[in-house]
Parts: structure tokens; C-alpha cells; sequence
């Protein structure tokens, strides 16, 4: 007997039957001798309308209220589902994100967890229920209603596996388990079959929908054996765990994208002390991302700088630039959209030199210009106009030797290359 | 200064427009210089559509599962009330039941309120903010959550105003006030400016659906000063409170209906001590609320009852029957639909003698069979064919004084005659 966290996104629960099957699958888990905490978002389009909802009474609703809106959403779900387990004769009980013991900081909209307190959750599986967890959502010290932001879900099924110290956490999705890139661009993509937490964490971060990056960094730090796989079949998906076994030649597992990214360039900023400090501590007070820095060199006592920060944010960053102008001399702010970050992934990289070469030769070859280019460990990731984004990919997976025909990764591990 | 609560209810709020109708109500109301904490139901059709939903995927959906679904509604409602109330530039901050601190008895669908922990509405209020708290909605003390049934929200708003010392609640409803009769059989009904708390209980209790009888038990219990107005007009609306200013030669205020009614009769029942605490414990045990009782003449050491039930319990009743038979040897059960219970109710009644007997009087010259009688102190309850129900209803109105031309009561107190 094992103890398993099933998540089910909201396109898995979209509808009556679809809930169904999911109780089913749930049962059938239950089936196999194992304790079952199920963990399931918001049913179907459930946030979007609710949001749609608000946005007709307000241009800017408090945080505060949006979740106490939007966590209505997984609510239905956790009680339509627990009400068709029970129907298939089942014992199950629905838990909200408070009643499972999700604390979390008070930051509505995009709250942490700071502990998780599942005796409730530890009680009802000893007593053999199948218990529902509303996804998303945990309650603050004073009682607020929070939420982690979108794809929190993944969160919550990670975290609830670590707390009830669970075996195994399954992410059950709408593609058959992560992918090499996005099957939608390069019809040739291969289903991994396995990956580390820390490629999928490059993967997640770097624009992979199919994991949400906290979830995996929950899943690492707490060595939850976390697996990706399909609502809608019973491939076996992706497995992602602190090694992934090294295959032969392969060098980079995955290739993400993310077209979320505005350019923002400073020129001839007085090259003092502390100057960078002071205008990327001013983004970050104001809740701005940046991503990717590059600083070009100094000439005469000045340098230029460059940054990515989502699209969303481009307007405020302009402006928080122009609000430091006074203490920040610089000539020119001058900004960029319709870009793409197109980032290789693999931990191979680190035994495998000149794989950036590489990518970056790929990409001259088709005469793309590269914007910017930024480096980890397992990953290198390129800012090209965002036209070229098919193109390139393509190119990549190839390069890298990742295409192989679709049918032969359905099966499972056995049948990989 | 006053504190108001003000309750509004699922048609009130049933879309944007309407919401934001109430909005600017609730903020009308602080303008005047008051303290308000609202109450909301879940808008429009909400609840049933919740109901719905559950019944495609069982056909016993768990009561505790659909307390969880059922309150999302009101969440909802909440949130965007107050959504709606911060986009007129006003401070709101809305509460679930459990935030509000409503406990409750762990009776999934049905339980009452043990005790308030109004701390987290008063606090909010000292601070300037309008309070939206949902109604219909507690919490056990096992943090289970919990639904008070039907009509719960009138409760939740009185609750509430007796825990925070209210001067007043106001619950506003799609009609003017509380009407002498249902003024979709008698087109002259008349709104009546006050009522007393005794004679609203046996009106709500008797079938007027305008506000629930456990709300106004509590009112009284409470002495929380009561109004019931339209959410579509500024029309004064009813008050409801300890002793109605007694009018000339108003002995009757109200007539009430309820269609909701069968009649069960056991004849030749061995008249034993224990009998009838046997039966009605039986029914009792089974959740079953039985409301008239006859017993006719003993005969031969055995005699024969006839009580109503309502109709949705009629079957279980027969069956809970069935199994005492041993314990309780009858002759045979009977049971009867298509029945509807009349009831007059009025306050004057107390010092009027000869109330029942003209509505006896009222019923027999039209011809009417009248098959159970039930009496208070202050209402007198007959039984009849439910084809019968306009007729009579409309000749009581009548006959006791009740008709009058609709226009005069539009305006308020001073128009009354």
C-alpha cells in the first residue's frame, strides 16, 4: 500500500463527465490497495469567468476580494468531485485550502505557504477516505482567504504529498507528460520519460506551461517523487526525481520558449558605486520581475545595461526608471517588445562543453539576430524577435538530436530510444 | 450614528446591474452617517443551479458535500458586493460565515447558530469599512462547514445585529413589506407598517415567505428591531418589533398559506398509555416535523389521530408508521394531498372572542369542508381542498376587514388608514 496526491487540472474536471471519469480514476487508484489525497483546481473556464464576473464591477479589484472570489472556484470542484466518489459508493471528503492547513504569507493574489497543518487530511485517510483538496488557496494567520496565483494547484499537490509524506505525487494533465518542447510547434517532440527537478525547474521557469516553477521547487526541496502524466489515458508520463538517468548523447532534454518578454535598455548610465543596486532595487519594489541582465562595457566612465521584464510590467518599469532619474543619471531608456526567450535545457550541459556554441550557431545559420543571451548551469537561453520562434526550435530540436517519430514514446519507458 | 445591518436577498443582487443598485444603496446608507454591515445571498439562481449540478452526479449527494458546494454561492456574492461597493471608492471588506464567527450546531443543511464571534466584523467596522458577511453560512467547532437551511440568510442578518448591538435590520426583499395576505390571490392585500414579532412568527411559520420563522424567533429573542422594505424602492417597508400600535378594530393582520401539507390519519389506535409519545417520538427520531395533531373521541378503548406533515415527508412518515406497528397496534393508516392549510393570525385576537368561529362560519357558507382545525392564542389554522384556496382566502380577507384599494398604502404610515 502506498500513499498517492492525484492532481486534477480544471480542463481534467471541465464538465459532468469528465468529473466522472476523474472519480473513477480516483477509485480505481483506491482500487490498487493505495490511500488516496486528491488535490483538483478549478473546473474548466470556473477562474476566468469568475474574473470576467468582477472585472464588469471594477477596473481594480482588491486583491483581497479577488481571492475571496476566485477560491470559489476549486470550492465547487472539491464538493462536485467528493459527490461523485461518493455516488460510486466511496468514502470522500472535501477539504478547502484553510481546512487542509495551508498557512500562507498574507500576500493576496500570490501568497507562499509558510506551513501546512494536515492532521484533518492525516485523519480522514486513516479512516479511509478518499479526501479532495481545493487547490490554490491556504488561509493567512489572521484568517484571510489567499491564493498562490495561477497554476498553483501544482503547489498545493506538491506540498500536501511532503506534509502527509506522501509516496508518490502525480500531476495529471492534458498532454501525455512533459515534452521536449511544445508538440504544437515541432510535431516531432519527444515525451520524456523521465527529467531532474532541476531541468524541469529551468523548463518551468523558462515557459513550460505543464508545471508550475513553484511546484517544482517545492517538489526538490522536499524530494517529492513527483510524476506528469495524462488525465485522459494511462500512459505513463513523466517521471521527475533528483537524477534523471543519463541517456547516451543526450545533452539537452528540453527546449522551452516564452514570448512573455519586453527589452528594456538603458544607455550611458554614469558608471558609480551602487548604481546598479538603486535600479534594479527600485524594480524589485515595485514587485517587478526582471529576468535576464546584461551590462555592455564601460566607455568613458559609462555603461549601458539591458533587461527582461514580462510584458505586463514594461509600462511600470519605464516609469519606475524615469522616477529614479534624479539620484540614476542616464541619456536614453529605450524599449523593445515582440521578442522571444528560446532556452535549451539539460544537465548534461555541465560535462558537455560548447552546447551554447552551438545554439548559437544553429541560430546564425538561419540569419537570426541574437538579442540577448543568458547563462546557468543546465541551460542557455536566447532573446531573438519573436517571428523567427517556429524556425528556430525546429532547428534546435534537431540540432540536438531530440526529433524521433511520435508513436514510439506512447508506450512508456521501454520503448524509448 | 446608528449601526444598520442591512440584508439583501439572491434577486437583489441576481446581476451586475442590480449589484451595483445595491452598492449604491449600502453607500447611501453610510452618507447618511450610519455603521453598515450587509448581508447578501447567493445571487439569483445561483443555489439552485448549484443543487443542479450536484443531482447530474448523485442522486444522495452528501449533506456535508453539499453544504461545501452551496456556500460558495454566497461567497461569491460577497466578493463581488464588495468589489462593487470599493469601485464607488468606498472601503469594504467582505467575510464568509466562519470569518463572521457564525458557530453552529454540525446538522449539515439544516444547523443553528450555537454562538457569535463577531470580533472580526466589529474590529472592521471601528475601522471605517462597510461589512459584507455571507449569509446562510457557520461553522462547526470542528471547522466543518455548515448551511442553515433555506431562508437562512434573514437569520444570519438578525443574528449578526444582535451580536453587534444593531440599532437595526433591515431586510429587503422584491416586495414592500409584509402584506396582510399573498397579494398574487388577493389583489386589494395590504401592506402592513407594523407587526408584532408573535404574530410575524406565526405568519412566517404558517407559509408567508417573507421572511424565515427562525429569523424572526431570533429577532424576538433578541429584541433586534426588524424592517422589511423593497431593495427596488425607498418605500418605508413593515416593522416588526415587540407590541404593533394596535389599530381600531383590526382583530385579524394577516392571513397566511401553506400548500406544503399532507394529512396522515391512524384509525383504531389501542389507547394505551405511551401511544402518542410513541409515534411522535418515532417521527421526531426520524427528522419528521409534524405540525397539527387531532385526536378524536376514544371508542371502545381505541381512538384515531390525524396530524400534517409536510409533503416531501409524507412517504417517510408512512414507513416510520409501518415499523412501530408492533409496539403500537392500529387499524389501518391513511393519508391525503392536495390539501392546503389556512391560517388567520393576528395579535386582537386575544381579547376578541369569536374570531374562530366567524372564519368557521366564512368557510362553511361557501361550501367548504373543512377537514383539520389547529388554534392559538393569537391564529386560528383550518385544513382544506387546495382547489379551495382563492375562494377562501378571499372571502376571510374580506370578512375581516383586510381588503382595501392598493394605492393608498404605497406611501408609507401616513397614508394608512
Amino acid at each position: 500500500m502506498a500513499l498517492y496526491v492525484m492532481k486534477f487540472g480544471g480542463s481534467s474536471v471541465g464538465d459532468t463527465e469528465r468529473m466522472q471519469r476523474v472519480a473513477r480514476r480516483i477509485v480505481e487508484k483506491q482500487d490498487e490497495g493505495h490511500q488516496v489525497a486528491v488535490v483538483v483546481s478549478a473546473m474548466g473556464d470556473t477562474t476566468d469567468d469568475l474574473i470576467d464576473q468582477a472585472k464588469l464591477l471594477s477596473n481594480e479589484p482588491p486583491a483581497r476580494e479577488m481571492d475571496m472570489l476566485m477560491t470559489t472556484g476549486e470550492q465547487i470542484s472539491i464538493a462536485l468531485l467528493s459527490i461523485a466518489i461518493n455516488a460510486l459508493g466511496r468514502k470522500a471528503v472535501s477539504f478547502t485550502g484553510w481546512q487542509a492547513g495551508f498557512r500562507t504569507e498574507s500576500e493576496f493574489g500570490r501568497a507562499r505557504i509558510t506551513d501546512i497543518h494536515p492532521e484533518r487530511v492525516k485523519r480522514a485517510l486513516e479512516e479511509g477516505s478518499i479526501v479532495i483538496v481545493a487547490g490554490f488557496q491556504g488561509m493567512t494567520e489572521e484568517g484571510e482567504i489567499t491564493t498562490f496565483g495561477r497554476g498553483g494547484s501544482d503547489t498545493t499537490a506538491v506540498a500536501l504529498a511532503a506534509a502527509i509524506a506522501a509516496d508518490y505525487c502525480e500531476i495529471y494533465t492534458d498532454v501525455d507528460g512533459v515534452y521536449s518542447t511544445d508538440p504544437r510547434i515541432v510535431k516531432n517532440a519527444r515525451k520524456l520519460n523521465e527529467i531532474s527537478y532541476d531541468e524541469m525547474l529551468e523548463l518551468a521557469n523558462l515557459g513550460a506551461a505543464v508545471l508550475h516553477p513553484r511546484a517544482v521547487e517545492y517538489a526538490k526541496h522536499n524530494q517529492v517523487r513527483l510524476v506528469v502524466r495524462s488525465s485522459f489515458n494511462h500512459n505513463e508520463g513523466t517521471v521527475v526525481k533528483e537524477e534523471a538517468s543519463m541517456e547516451q548523447g543526450v545533452v539537452v532534454s528540453g527546449i522551452a520558449y516564452d514570448k512573455n518578454v519586453a527589452r528594456i535598455s538603458i544607455v550611458g548610465v554614469s558608471h558609480v558605486p551602487g548604481v546598479l543596486a538603486k535600479v534594479f532595487g527600485s524594480l524589485a519594489d515595485s514587485k517587478i520581475d526582471v529576468d535576464i541582465i546584461v551590462q555592455s562595457g564601460v566607455q568613458g566612465g559609462k555603461a549601458d545595461f539591458s533587461f527582461t521584464v514580462a510584458l505586463s510590467d514594461r509600462e511600470r518599469a519605464l516609469k519606475v526608471l524615469e522616477s529614479i532619474r534624479g539620484d540614476v543619471p542616464y541619456e536614453e531608456v529605450t524599449s523593445e517588445e515582440d521578442l522571444v526567450k528560446i532556452s535549451i535545457v539539460g544537465a548534461g550541459m555541465v560535462s558537455h562543453p560548447g552546447v551554447a556554441a552551438q545554439m548559437f550557431d544553429v541560430i546564425s545559420k538561419l540569419d537570426v539576430n541574437i538579442k540577448m543571451v543568458s547563462t546557468s548551469e543546465i541551460k542557455v537561453s536566447c532573446v531573438i524577435d519573436s517571428g523567427k520562434l517556429t524556425e528556430v526550435v525546429k532547428a534546435l530540436h534537431t540540432a540536438y538530436g531530440l526529433d524521433t517519430e511520435n508513436q514510439v514514446f506512447v508506450g512508456g519507458p521501454k520503448d524509448r530510444r
